[in-house]
């Protein structure tokens, strides 16, 4: 099923060749919107299980951790517009619930996740593409929040390659731990996007200016070992024993108490979060102009088109 | 004599086996509070020497350069109230001495510094805890503030093992040069309480937001060559010419211009100097909170007891 | 010509042996504009070539890349006034042009640059030496301001060893790319002098405060793979191979859709932007003062006799 819609899109992006690119880009609009109107239908059933509160994560509370893993490791745990809301959600819900004391994001399968789904930019409403860059805009800024707002300790588990904005939200974890196997990039420039997830603020703070520079602006991708030169990422473990020593360490976390962390985090974090969500809405009212510009329109054509003639 | 009060504690805690919680908490009380009254005249007796100025601290003034000299080895230079105001009497000082271009605080013995005395948290006055909780947060603040303020170059020279306070002020210091010996440890979560000495500000700027949550909340230890990678530490000397070259490196500092160094200083420092009496305030104020708390009482009764049984 | 004024000014150096130290002074100050008045003719006239535009630039654009070479080889691209308005004029044009995606700074010969060149300190007007200092501090904020509006990505090529401002303004650029030739030195303190380019705000959060310190206050000299390992520098190139693999990765970062580029520098950097300013004009305020400080001339007065006793 999905190879044919594959097939059938690069079929339809090859027969472009002959198009203007205005031509171009008007067909581009209605084509991808076909095709993922008769994709949308496979969407996340794999995931669909019985009684279970989520159908794009897998949610489970022991040991004092709350543990959110993303569940579509068949698409690489790519993002869908229902997975933010989910994701908010079980934030959400870590921070009320005392029995948690952690809170950890880590991913099924190979990937910790391949970024925004981009379907999300393809499936457009009635209303024209201008209503689809803005209600993007509203559900980027309100998951980013989640993040800026969470009051416990957060930690990243990056169980695989990270792409796109889970990669920039990493600067609003407390700590990220990687498998040696993770990569990490954030090709906005060559999609002709902009920085999210407040990383325009933490990379730099992160990594230094020039450094977050090379990897926000010129698509460059770091292996888990140079992340952590950077501090993008806290410890790297081998892969064959990552989560085994890395659920041990997280236990003993779990035994600390609740308040000195949360307090702690307080006052490490209070400091800065209104200016981080002025960022935020910065970041995403940038991205609402970016996904309606020539620029993206055309990175994205270029994209497929490449794509296509492979 | 220590030996002896040292002994009837740990009878004291080993009995506290079949108490209650409550029970317990209350004996606790009592019983330190007796037991420092008990030791309190053999403290400081070791470091009082004649026509000496400072009863805890040796401070001389050659070469350009103020050494400050934590004097209570016999206690691994752990800080008593009267240290506290004791170092910053010393800092006020060589700040308005003509003689001082470089301020250095150093430690006798083989400790740097073991952290706070823990002995000022035992010693509760007739008033209540809610008194030495708000009269050691004043003591704390009064202190940390003389760090922010210290208008010249200001340099620790970390000749051992340091804890605690002795860790968390270093982000205030403008060069920190250490033995390989030297260690760093904050074991604030542990102890429910919280950071202190505009760490929760600095440390994230010096090493990065996950290096220094691993340090502040989650116990992190750090040999020196962990700390200067992480710039905590400027830099690292072996043990055995430690003395040697940073002492001679110092006196070179010493011989530069005076104001430059103070107005470079100035440059550098001012903008931030605001916000760290503000962190400075934030950070007390949550100590009074964690000193009082639950978590800080249990985690302090479930130290002894872990002491007891050994 | 050259030779035979450095050979007077050196004998005239060695004469002032025998004077008391504030006819040195004035000695010193009528010298040292005598020699320069005469050296004057001979300034920048190798770098004058027909229908050049800038007599101390050699400025080209192509692949999207405007390049801005400094072009005093001959004294090792030290900055003359006039050599600071050309570059900031330079920058203008850059900013304007619309086939500039990607700016560059670099230096023709064996030097990046030597810093500012000492004579513009030397050659003091009829209306004395507060009007040469106040002057000088308003070129070098207009100077400095040119950088912290750059709004295109700003990358720095460093081909040799590079001195005080060329060194300071490093962290307003995007990216600096060096050969393992380079070094990094900022005397400031030596001279009697403080920090500008706003080093004093963005090497502390480019390399953590106390590594900045040792750099800008004790004259510390940094290597290339220093001056990596502390974030000032992106990367290092070997010698042999810099030229060519730098200018092949500008020419791919050159094809990247420019206003994507444009809009995430504005995210990264308009957050500071304000701040910067305010920490130029405080730094040329300082430095205003500094110039005319007894330290600032007794330095320079040394720096000279050392020479002369070579």
């Amino acid at each position: 099923m999905l190879d044919f819609v594959n097939k059938a899109k690069w079929d339809a992006w090859n027969s472009l060749g002959s198009l203007s690119k205005d031509e171009a880009k008007k067909s581009y609009v209605e084509l991808v919107n076909g095709l993922i109107l008769s994709e949308a239908p496979a969407k996340d059933t794999a995931s669909l299980s019985t009684g279970q509160k989520y159908d794009t994560l897998q949610v489970i509370t022991e040991d004092n951790i709350t543990k959110i893993f993303l569940n579509r490791p068949e698409k690489k745990n790519a993002i869908t517009l229902q997975m933010y809301k989910e994701i908010g959600l079980a934030l959400d819900e870590a921070a009320k619930d005392d029995n948690t004391v952690i809170t950890v994001l880590t991913g099924h399968g190979d990937y910790f996740c391949s970024g925004n789904d981009l379907n999300n930019f393809t499936n457009i409403p009635p209303e024209g593409k201008e209503k689809m860059a803005s209600d993007s805009a509203v559900i980027l800024e309100a998951f980013v929040s989640k993040f800026i707002d969470f009051p416990k300790p957060l930690i990243a588990v990056i169980n695989g390659p990270a792409v796109g904005i889970s990669v920039t939200i990493l600067g609003l974890f407390d700590i990220v731990y990687a498998t040696d196997r993770a990569t990490f990039h954030t090709p906005f420039s060559q999609l002709g996007q902009s920085p999210e997830g407040c990383s325009s603020y933490t990379f730099p703070r992160v990594m230094g200016l020039s450094k977050a520079v090379e990897v926000l602006l010129f698509n460059k991708l770091l292996t888990a070992h140079e992340a952590c030169k950077l501090g993008l990422v806290t410890e790297v473990f081998p892969d064959a024993t990552f989560q085994k020593e890395v659920w041990g360490r997280l236990r003993s976390y779990g035994e600390l108490p609740k308040n000195s962390l949360v307090f702690s985090k307080q006052l490490i974090r209070d400091t800065e979060k209104e200016k981080l969500h002025a960022v935020n809405v910065q970041e995403c009212e940038r991205l609402k102009e970016r996904w309606l510009s020539d620029d993206c329109m055309n990175a994205i054509i270029s994209f497929f088109q490449k794509k296509a003639k492979l």
